[in-house]
């Protein structure tokens, strides 16, 4: 059974999904790709059903073994991707829900704050490179929609296995108070440049929007607040950029006691 | 005097300039947007002519005085650019001759070597990060082309400030081998973590397309093979989030002799 018409009212509804409003009202979401797909199935999450185009092969037919399946024609795939070359596989997912109240942290836990970050693009930059640094807990404080197709395109997918918690500032600061965790803000004002920290027992980084920063707010409520030398014309570095260099300084104090040595 | 129909062959020609192959032909390239045409210009480039959509502002009507200007409508200006929202200042450059041969390196410099990038978006966040960290000198051998719009983007125009040259693997090889430099290639195989080598002696870091990785020449020819630590899902970081590693790393340890201190 499949749907050949970009124009059939199923098509049109799955379309709608690209659009956070529509997301919010189903609670459902879209994850294009094999390899995306495969990591949401991976992680536990059901697929309402699965859509899959009619050049898919071998490895999509096996994912979707045992599934829902709706086969679309090329047109109506192509309405409902996010991308010029659509994938041939298309997971429809209910939104899964997780409550920050029942996170339990471990001892000196790796923690990233995204607060109102503006480019769905950019989440998923910095998701790729908090599941690489193997970080304990990320907040996305408002801003963009963790569930939007590009963030989950940018975090090829790794955003299901992630510990990651959409919230409010307000619950953020909350869950933050309550732990007692120093708060690390970056901001081209920091008083001290990022390495120049300690990062070995526990810490949360607070990140804001490439072009607003963080809220003042935040730079009031923060333990310290830490720069990122700027040695050329521009005056920051693309937002996942910094929260990697974070992530990674924080990782290498906790790897090695000691300073490099001479080869 | 202006342009009004976006079938104009002059408007035809310009927007061919997003295609590489033109590009090279004509010896011209597009830089869009106000940032990045102001960074053009600061770099001392000399624009063939300046673009100006009919909503520009203030800034970018300073920005083209005494310049030739064309004034397009927003449907021709909508065909040049690159963008869903065309920004209203677009450049006409001649793509700048340089001679790598001319280059001369600082004592302990620090070098950026891509090779056979895929996709000139990663190219351009990588410039970004190479110009945040004040790189001496990028080579990008092969893969795409600096010159595009989408690199040019992503490097929110720093490119016309830096050091950066396009050139071929053998050329590049030839040059790395004249100076006798470090080099130190990013590998998911690398035998040591990147933070464990020492950089304050100059350095060339080499690094390849994400799917592919570093040619395996290149790999025989590295001094020193390193890996980032992946504690996740993925096996991969973004390669500009790489590159941002290794050169900020790089930095640190040139900043600091000592190790950092609990606060």
């Amino acid at each position: 059974m499949g749907i050949a018409s970009p124009r059939n009212p199923k098509v049109k509804a799955l379309a709608a999904l690209k659009e956070r409003k529509e997301r919010e009202r189903t609670g459902l979401f879209l994850v294009e790709g094999r390899r995306e797909v495969e990591r949401a199935l991976r992680a536990g999450l059901e697929p309402l059903v699965l859509l899959l185009g009619p050049r898919a092969g071998l490895e999509e037919r096996l994912l979707t073994e045992g599934k829902e399946v709706l086969l679309l024609s090329q047109a109506a795939l192509e309405r409902v991707s996010s991308r010029e070359n659509p994938a041939q596989l298309i997971g429809v997912f209910p939104i899964p829900q997780k409550d920050l109240a029942q996170v339990r942290l471990p001892k000196d836990p790796l923690v990233l704050v995204l607060l109102g970050l503006e480019k769905p693009g950019n989440l998923g930059a910095i998701l790729r490179s908090a599941d690489g640094a193997g970080v304990d807990l990320v907040l996305v404080a408002e801003g963009v929609d963790l569930y939007s197709p590009q963030a989950i395109r940018n975090a090829t997918g790794v955003v299901f296995g992630l510990p990651v918690f959409p919230t409010s500032e307000e619950e953020a600061a909350r869950f933050l108070e309550a732990q007692g965790l120093p708060l690390v803000a970056a901001t081209p004002r920091g008083e001290r440049v990022y390495w120049e920290e300690d990062y070995k027992k526990g810490v949360a980084f607070l990140l804001g929007a490439e072009d607003q920063g963080l809220p003042e707010a935040w730079l009031v409520r923060a333990h310290a607040r830490v720069r990122i030398p700027m040695r050329g014309q521009a005056d920051s570095l693309n937002v996942s950029v910094s929260a990697a260099l974070l992530l990674y300084e924080a990782l290498r104090q906790r790897s090695s006691q000691d300073p490099p040595q001479p080869p």
